[in-house]
């Protein structure tokens, strides 16, 4: 078998061409696809391919792919989906590298479909041959004039675009076509990632000179886990810009019924690719600008962003837009103030935002005056230039255009001179003037949008954070292979999956987690002996398998004295047999009072598309009031952790809220790295849920656990490490 | 004095215009104004007013307004601050409705440009004339071809816009220009609103044939409680959007660093907004279409938008938007679902959202199919078409425009047929295609982003609901004039503003709030016949007029048995003397403990821009920590009440989370209504403050209250009514 990443090389970039379905039929694709090649320039050899037929626009068909003598790279499978596997027989014994199949039929459109995609993805992988698609709109290479999409003209640039919708890749090209300054190098319809899926394009187009960064729009990836791992390595060259459909219920469903792709919740989704240092997008008319930005100018350090406005609505707009997206709007040095204030006019703001305030009216160039103090100024990380930059030519005289394209050469100048970000948004951005045009050659990207200029600089502003904390951040390989405690090998043992919070403590506790300290009593003296042993009050909870809801069924007493303890067993054991008189009592598990402190909840998933995932947030009613949770993809580093904690809404609790103490955050932290580790540690843990938990100033206490194993006890455990769950093709 | 609405006829729609401060300099503003009337084509009169001067481009020059012998409606005054003081004068006896003063140097510059306001203010009123400024871009009639801004063409349409930042007008009119299908009637730049408020402009808009919707863009209100009031009787026939900056702290700086204006609580400002029938838009990209889908299309009965895509991607993204907007997807009917399936391809989603997958790549006419059967759907208010239609003559074939005009006129028939709106996204609005001219001609908006239009949708879903509430709204007149509590004026008689725990309480159960009992002890005695008096425990708090925070003091004590009552009573007034020992002390206020519940606040504020405010929430630390709270102005009716309460994120304590029983929403209803009379009933209350308040199955129970009064006793005690607070003009 070839190696699968040159081949990658030649599927992207590949000399020849054969048009498999080719045909004579001027409206059919087979023949419009040889027409676009030789209209659009391609260089490449092109072989037509058709066992009927014996020339089209001057070129030799071929009977078939393997009757072709010389070497081809790629073929374009343009032939109804029942054929496919035929074609790809016949290609057994030549050195195809890749095919792109358009048809649909596959796995999109149910189990007959499906068939027939394991069919062509197990033929393929016997011959060597990688697959875009099926259900793709196929494959541009734009500065080859390599377009096998039949789309029309595709703006030449700097972006690689991964697209899970045919219609989404023709607005993204009717958009860049009515922008000026945004261009694709790449274009790849991953349609059912059969074989090919999302992350294997990463690492190519991370070393592709033409690209300069990754757009994915994304319904559902069937190897999230392998684009994690593989992003994280990417984006701090490249930036990877996502925008993930599907958020919605009612959009899930459409795109399942669309692609057949799975699309796991929205806050998992966005929380993990951050993780990844991937950049996300809610909006559609983002993605472009975000990722131009991203492709052109150096990331922000931190998150402090200047407004340069001439025009007090629009530094006021930008500063809402951007402190909406949690950006800061630093205060600016008196330096700067006092040399902004001696180049504006009396009546100008000169605390950010700046507002020129009629002081570049007549003469442009106080803009470089005023962006030269401003992006020397140590509090500020990017410039944002906001209002009618590059239209003053048009607004007030024609003869300002040309101080204009001074102004413009100078600000791009003095942003790579402080190697700042400059994001630049006017409301001539739609008149394409040339003081823009000199903008976007030096890489400064011009918006009309204000609220689209917002979002490139939080991007910049994000990524720069991002690819920073990325050296400290998961590898996303998760590597126990055997279950390392003894209560969970007994469990699975014994055919159990629901361990009950008695095993569960039991086997938390083998691990050193901050478990409540907790005794089995399986007598009402057992349970006297265990309450006087502890000091104050004691809760009581039944213990058994059969028994999932404990509160539902009576099970739980709290605030139980000693001389009460007895009794107490008893009624426990009474509620739980009028409850299910067929369940299984193992005994009642006895357990000091926990200290009161913030609630919180903590636990694992095994997500659909990412795999292990922790999540921790507030407890409580809250907890499904208010869903005030966040997530990371497993493992977790101690950063990670930290991360996790941060993106928690209601942070005032753990700082200390109506005048309690702050809460121990490395307790809190401690305990998701202990969770993390336990899970790989046990990788039949399937789920586990620490609820409640309580924080305090003194640390952290778990007072209720719970643990499921996956049912055949061998989730992560199939011999191999490092092992990527999630995977579809493993 | 002149009737002052006929006067705003007369200065919007002027048949004679001076222009004050007339210059033969062609680089002055003096110059231009007459150049831009006489080239732009305006019929009226115009007079050129400069002392040393004969003739400007064909004119004649009168040395003073009062010299011009016709009637004069409207003057521009384009000369220094300093001078307009004598140009008012010399107008005493002229017939003159108006000026429009474009020179900055008045409020918003201190203190001096304060006074120089108030004095042509003053002047203006002495002599009948109306105000537009100062510190205004100044007024455009775009029917008239009266532009007195000097701005670039402004596309003609039938948006009028009030705005307080000229630079943000120009990026509406470039917009406008760039953007196929929006237009102004009118501009008005309202500046400094020294005379002419935003609310004078609305009915004049409200009756302007040529004028179908109001766009604002508002940095601050001088009178947000009369703009209320006018918009709420305005919005039914022309609809009012508004986009408010100031909104982040940062934002609010730089506002009034700008216009000096006003900037309240974002928070508040929706809300009240809302209350008065106002669509309010957060981001500046989508006013202007939001603006264009109100003027034109039908709103919708209700939020359940049918999709229709012709592409997964858009489909998918296009639910996820609209989701996100709290707008309903909703099922189709089986009648429905099955007409689609007639038409569509196998492959299509014919639930909704509903993807065509392919079945109108060849035949456009199938999207009148398809929308047929949609907007006959009981089940759908409204519709979005989604993807590429009006492209595909660009996409596909030439042929297909003239198939794509016919469906785009059948689609407009359709949604006039069915009176249900109908916004079209498509990646091809930027090619102004002849099908999207088409469906403009028909007031069907056809938007390029996919989010903008979802906006357009959230808008005509929100404005019908809005519209059909605002009979059963406030009318925002607070009409009390005398307290009517014996406790308040009794504080007011002794000179304080503070009312104690104790006073409060009293106060409103004078007014039959549903209070918990209470009963002031002055001796350990009096404290335990009062405990005795309960059944099971009281709680006991220090009554105090120094005392606010009584917990802080140790001054509160909760549970306390009736045989400790005595004790409890000697010791909190130990405590209290212990915190301050200065302290005057009323007495221990006893009552019984509370029954849990759901924890809320309510509370009164006097918003600087809107006046009487009510504010409902979740209470305890979450409120410091969430501010899940919502807001509604004053005078609150049933209806307002219970909008009030949806608008609490938290609904799920309500409906009885976790088991627990649901909460009595008629009384807390009761509650905020009864709250809304008292305030309206006692003039002197600025702020009232129940919290917590217990809200249970049973009832609603106010646990602590705080009132202050205003200062010189006389907020809203002026002896007229109805009276609007607030207003800086009264």
């Amino acid at each position: 078998m070839a190696d699968r990443s040159t081949d990658i090389d030649r599927i992207m970039d590949p000399d020849s061409v054969a048009i498999v379905g080719a045909s004579t039929d001027e409206t059919k694709r087979g023949y419009q696809a040889i027409e676009t090649l030789q209209e659009g320039g391609y260089e490449g050899d092109i072989y037509p391919v058709n066992p009927s037929a014996d020339e089209i626009r001057g070129l030799e068909v071929y009977s078939t792919v393997s009757a072709i003598p010389g070497r081809v790279d790629l073929a374009l499978i343009v032939t109804p989906a029942p054929i496919v596997p035929q074609i790809l027989e016949d290609c057994a014994d030549t050195d195809l590298a890749g095919a792109v199949v358009i048809a649909v039929g596959f796995g999109e459109a149910g189990e007959d479909g499906q068939e027939l995609e394991d069919e062509i993805v197990s033929l393929a992988r016997e011959h060597g041959i990688r697959l875009i698609g099926p259900n793709t709109s196929g494959l541009i290479n734009v500065h080859r004039s390599l377009n096998l999409v039949g789309a029309d003209t595709v703006p030449e640039g700097n972006l690689a675009l991964l697209c899970q919708s045919g219609n989404m890749a023709i607005s993204l090209f009717t958009e860049a076509a009515t922008r000026a300054g945004v261009g694709f190098s790449h274009y790849v319809g991953v349609g059912n990632e059969a074989d090919l899926q999302f992350h294997e394009y990463l690492s190519f187009f991370d070393d592709d000179p033409e690209t300069d960064a990754i757009v994915c729009y994304v319904e559902g990836m069937s190897d999230g886990r392998a684009f994690l791992e593989q992003a994280r390595d990417v984006t701090t060259d490249t930036p990877i810009v996502v925008l993930k459909s599907g958020r919605s219920d009612v959009g899930k469903r459409s795109a399942s019924s669309h692609t057949g792709s799975l699309a796991g919740d929205a806050a998992v989704t966005d929380a993990v690719l951050e993780q990844a240092g991937v950049v996300s997008v809610e909006r559609s008319d983002e993605l472009l600008s975000v990722a131009n930005a991203l492709s052109s100018l150096p990331s922000a350090d931190g998150e402090n962003v200047a407004i340069l406005a001439d025009g007090g609505g629009h530094a006021t707009l930008a500063a809402d837009a951007l402190a909406e997206r949690g950006l800061a709007i630093p205060q600016l040095t008196d330096e700067t103030q006092d040399n902004l204030q001696d180049v504006l006019p009396d009546a100008a703001s000169v605390v950010n935002p700046v507002d020129v305030a009629g002081g570049t009216d007549e003469d442009q160039s106080v803009f470089v005056d005023c962006a030269e103090a401003m992006l020397a100024d140590p509090n500020v990380d990017a410039l944002m230039l906001s209002g009618l930059f590059g239209g003053y030519g048009i607004r007030f005289a024609e003869q300002y255009t040309d101080v204009e394209i001074e102004v413009a050469d100078d600000l791009a100048d003095l942003a790579a001179e402080h190697e700042k970000p400059l994001v630049v948004q006017s409301a001539y951005e739609g008149f394409d003037t040339d003081p823009h045009a000199v903008l976007r050659e030096n890489g400064i990207p011009v918006v009309e949008s204000l609220d689209v200029a917002t979002a490139s600089l939080e991007a910049l502003a994000t990524y720069g954070e991002r690819v920073a904390a990325a050296t400290e951040s998961s590898d996303f390989q998760v590597i126990g292979t055997t279950d390392t405690a003894e209560t969970i090998s007994d469990a699975l043992a014994s055919g159990r999956t629901q361990l009950s919070e008695f095993e569960s403590k039991q086997a938390l506790s083998e691990a050193d987690l901050p478990i409540t300290p907790f005794e089995l009593a399986t007598s009402p003296d057992d349970a006297r002996d265990a309450a006087a042993s502890v000091d104050g009050p004691v809760a009581m909870k039944i213990v058994s398998p059969d028994i999932v809801h404990k509160s539902d069924a009576g099970g739980v007493a709290l605030e139980v004295s000693t001389e009460a303890a007895s009794d107490t067993y008893d009624d426990l054991l009474a509620a739980a047999h009028d409850y299910d008189p067929d369940s299984q009592i193992d005994g009642v598990l006895i357990s000091p009072m926990a200290d009161a402190g913030v609630e919180l909840i903590v636990g694992v998933v095994d997500d659909e598309q990412f795999g292990p995932v922790i999540m921790c947030g507030l407890g409580g009613v809250f907890v499904e009031v208010l869903e005030d949770v966040a997530f990371r993809a497993l493992p977790l580093t101690e950063a990670d952790a930290r991360g996790l904690l941060e993106d928690i809404d209601a942070q005032e609790l753990f700082d200390g809220a109506r005048g309690n103490p702050p809460v121990d955050r490395d307790a809190v932290v401690d305990l998701l790295v202990s969770v993390s580790e336990f899970v790989e540690a046990n990788p039949s843990v399937s789920e586990l849920d620490l609820n409640p938990v309580f924080a305090t100033e003194d640390g952290v206490e778990v007072v209720d656990a719970a643990i499921t194993l996956e049912s055949d006890g061998t989730a992560r455990v199939d011999g191999e490490a490092p092992i990527s769950r999630g995977t579809t093709d493993d």
